[in-house]
């Protein structure tokens, strides 16, 4: 009986290679595309023609988008997750996700295996294997191209000898889109000291001049742009297509990979980017100090976790639940400005905001408390310096 | 005999209320003002002018400005403080600074007391006074304006009745400038949907264009900028003036004051924003994952402490201690690029960088180890994950 | 018309003292006491014929340990929190409790002011103050003893120009009883060197030999002792009575108050001090070392701000909620010996347990993972201090 | 030319094995042992023959243990590190320095390559790795134990059938002797839920009644007993006899292994333990609220670290010039009661108590602020908790 293999299949020169050979080693492939927001629908016919052709058993989309963004998007505009204070981890969050969607797809189908095409040398291998071997621990794992570490030109020419004659276009950059943002890495991410020229990002800014952007949140979700109510990811990609004309929401990452060295890698992300700042500045002037406090501790954890392939780990589960917890009382509209290339907060208005000019506004003449009490608390405040120092000055 | 007060003074209306008021009282009023690197030394002898003419026995200002780097301002670029993510603290660092050069100074005049301007609404006053009674338990602390809430016009009034005629301008903008950044409040800033206009700024935007900036770092503090050497007070001067004609470095920070409310203040702090960018980018490459984790939980708090007025918590002295210890390899060149509100940060160039090309290149064929060992890795990596799916399946 | 306050009344001097100086400033005195596990029933009608002598127009018992479990105990032993590693926070957290409902009683009666009997020195005055003032500002804050700072003498003398003629005992030790364990302050423990004697804990050790406690937790709540079900109420009670007889428990906390000075103060806390050994040694059995990480950080922090009168920031309801939800494991049974004066765990049993001897025990021949793994585990998990190790040692 | 290997010796029958099949392999075997604090030098010589005898080129020993307390004990001592809040890291902290001082001795012998007797399923293979691969990348890592999974009975053949005929005890428990405290590991300790018999522990009680300890500290470091000055390892030695004696410092470890498994190990620490609450009691006295906050926060991962076989991170050199940094106020006395199998703490005297009654002692008549200053203290202390408050009842 010939057993079943599921594929990570993209289209790309890698995952074509792998139906070839993996066919070649009597496997049945069945290919699977996962859309987690970055996929445009008009290039399916050609992808699974290109699948069929290589020899794959079936090919199928797995539609993920809406998935995505309750199970991992959601709490990462929740937590404010900017790795590095820059990297909205675009990446990270969904291969993950698309591992998930993998696994529970090759349930369905009775594979004996699952295969992806990533290489030994950065994070998704990780990130794809921990999802399989946890969530489905009796399916083998297949990653032909870490195993051969085939150069380019010999995936061609194995592909020539199976008979298939196809052109894989050499592109300068790696470009991995999807909801949450869309990665760019090559030439100058491979050293330190360049940054990506403007042609290397897919979006152009197109714009010139300024305009006024306002998102109006309900509990910390996203639900309406400049007025017109839409569902969270209606919001997202509205946001990513007005502030992606401005070219906002690009940087590059520097950081750990899971593997243990410093990577970097450019993105443009225009509409997490946005929609983070708004939504901090939001939290600013809805949350306490000590909840700001807190979510930005456990939401740092929860991005780093995520993007180290430990979205499993049951404490990312309660993160998450507190994440949402605080945002009963994040509700309210932000206006930002865009510009070419940056974007800029106007302000907020909202029922919770804790700014209010009738309990005791900030710099001016105090209404609900005293100069007395101030100088009251002050003296409490000091106490403990004040005992050390008495315990210092009293020391020979 | 007559009972000598030392007086903070700015030459503004309230600080010049107090010297007349003081006086009335019967008091000697020394009159000192600290420069933190926002004076700017032509106008000294006209703020002398006037102290005198309104009645202080003295007047002295206290140059401060090397001081306030080598004992704040430092750290909070080696801790990369952005309180909320934007605002570098350019105030709150002063005031504290400021109080403790008035205290030392106190002693060496031999008051009874000191006094300082403050309203009873923010957070300078509990700055000022938690210097004042720990470090002087022995001087009194005298507040006319928190203490007699008088209006603007009533103030002027009591000045005329006491025969001075000078005229204070009326600005529409409170503005406070120091090295590490000038803040800007009032009008936009007292309601929580607007932001400050352009001409709120103090420094416009003069340039069009962009312009390359190199800065070099020293064990983490600036020494060179643009290939010239010079200290390191010189580096935050020379790009507060560069980054400055591009109008960066602009933003309005929301948090919580001392008080307990909520508050919100502009500022432009082109020299502090650009260097922590800068500073921030170099650690990403010569430090470690955990060296940074650790750096921004101490970081954090130091920024908070000092911000609320407690800078002499002892914690503080040890936090110094940790982030100056982490930065004998942050050493290195960081080229940024400055556009018009705007500047993005081109790469680095150091020997301790640990991005290396000859070690293992993230996303190219790997070198220091080998696919099997990652999934050796990934296989061990995932087993307290798998271990817990295997009690959770075991369950009905 | 007649004013009417509620005051906080426990039938000692300092609370009898006010209401017969309240009723003498024109007051209505209604007085009530709150149990939050620590009174006896027996005691009830004294106390309130005292009340009543007094001249106090109503006494009430408000009932509230259950309410006091539900709302404050459960999320302590869900976080195991021991203040100095050692402490239950036996006071902290039934004062702020009692507050709470002092004030939901003050707004049935429609009394225009509230008062307690505390000090200006220690806690409990903030405690009050805090969850009066910001739960029912519209009541008027009345705290004679703090006030008035007269000595016991003093308040005697004043009783007996009011005609009243009653003993209070003076005991060396001040004792405050409650569900979560007994405070005892006083005499040793207002300096340093000196621990209490044995004759200073009201429960002496009455048992010798040792006998076995069992335990069981469901979803971290007490819900059986030895095999018998009962309420979680019931059995806090009954642990208290068993591990009390061995006098288990005991300890002195040392800390800094609110105020900003170190405090000492004696404590003895049976069922507590078990209960939160086991329900930990439960808990490092069914979770993750990850959620047993951030629980600790977490209800470190619940601690410290229940300790600190801040048990109302939102912040708290948000660890609360963290805290609840990681205890969906934290089922089954912990067996413990008591022994006079200590007591140790045995072990637990849980079928939650996550170490299990058929995925690959400890020290024995592993089944789910090879030698092989664990060298590609270590190589890759040591990568980052090799690429350290190569730049350190390329440097001259 | 033969090649040279250092095997870490013990003289049981694991590294016994390693001699004779490494030898058999063609390696010339230099056997040492590292001592840090565990041997009894009375057994040198019968572990040198029989090393000898097995065919080992050389045998040395390692004097570690002072270079064990300075680089690692002292820091483990200065942050009160007891993982899962009972276990002062016995094993891991040796297990590392031993490590460290093998692959030292290897740069002086010239080996080619290094081996270690550990299995494959327990930490101490990933401490020993760790610390080679990274210290020395030039050396063979050679581990028979783990690469050949033998039964005792298969190792005790192997050794006959090359003519050594020697008799290995095989105990119920596996013991792990050194100066921070001593492991045992076995039987009861595999599943979870019965405690290790008395008999298990090698020091049995000896002592009825109790007896007075007084340790003094010289910035945190133990510089006296009873009295008695002596350096550091002595005074810990000295401890461990004393305290030993009384069967004090034993308990059950249960906690995560980095292989991602739960284990369970016993130990008996009695100085580890007993020096540790008494350098924390100090501290409770001499350090301010936060340093004692951070002190936790850091030295909680300090020990993770450690445990984990991460000594070597950067970020630790940092944590431990923090912890450092703390304690130069951490001087004075405190004095400790010995009972069998428990010990209390009965106080400090210390210059640098902050606990003074000299400045307003917790509980009664406060002198250094009055009553007014903590009414004023509270109202601003609430401030934000009100703000919360009319926010939430101005709403619907």
């Amino acid at each position: 009986m010939t057993k079943k293999i599921l594929l990570a299949y993209s289209g790309g020169l890698d995952t074509s290679f792998c139906v070839v050979h993996l066919k070649a080693q009597g496997w049945e492939v069945h290919a699977a595309l996962v859309n987690t927001g970055g996929c445009d629908s008009s290039e399916y016919p050609a992808i699974e023609s290109r699948a069929k052709a290589l020899g794959a058993a079936s090919f199928t989309v797995l539609e993920e988008t809406e998935n995505y963004y309750q199970e991992v998007v959601k709490f990462l505009l929740f937590g404010n997750v900017l790795k590095g204070d820059t990297y909205p981890l675009s990446v990270s969050a969904e291969r993950n996700h698309q591992a998930n969607a993998l696994v529970q797809y090759a349930k369905t189908l009775g594979v004996q295996a699952i295969a992806h095409g990533s290489t030994g040398a950065g994070n998704d291998q990780v990130r794809f294997d921990m999802v399989f071997q946890t969530q489905a621990p009796e399916l083998e794992i297949i990653t032909p191209i870490r195993d051969m570490q085939l150069s380019r030109e010999a995936e061609i020419a194995f592909l020539q000898e199976h008979g298939v004659e196809m052109s894989f276009e050499k592109s300068k950059y790696s470009i991995n889109k999807g909801l949450w943002g869309t990665s760019v890495g090559g030439a100058e991410t491979l050293t330190s000291h360049q940054n990506l020229p403007d042609s290397a990002y897919p979006t152009p800014c197109t714009q010139q001049g300024c305009e006024t952007l306002k998102i109006q949140f309900d509990q910390g979700e996203p639900v309406a742009v400049n007025g017109v109510a839409m569902a969270p990811v209606a919001c997202i990609e509205k946001i990513n297509a007005l502030a992606g004309s401005y070219a906002i929401g690009r940087d590059i990452h520097v950081g750990d990979t899971i593997i243990g060295i410093k990577g970097r890698v450019g993105f443009e992300a225009p509409a997490a980017v946005v929609l983070i700042k708004a939504h901090q500045l939001l939290e600013k002037h809805c949350l306490s100090k000590w909840q700001q406090h807190w979510k930005k501790q456990l939401a740092e954890w929860y991005g780093m976790f995520l993007h180290e392939a430990l979205f499993q780990e049951p404490v990312m589960r309660n993160i998450e639940g507190f994440l949402q917890d605080t945002q009963n009382q994040v509700t309210g509209t932000v206006e930002v400005q865009l510009h070419p290339y940056r974007f800029e907060m106007v302000g907020v208005t909202s029922e919770n905001d804790l700014m209010q000019a009738d309990f005791g506004a900030y710099g001016e003449m105090n209404k609900a408390w005293t100069g007395e009490d101030v100088k009251g608390f002050t003296k409490i405040y000091g106490n403990a310096i004040s005992v050390m120092q008495s315990i210092n000055q009293r020391r020979p």
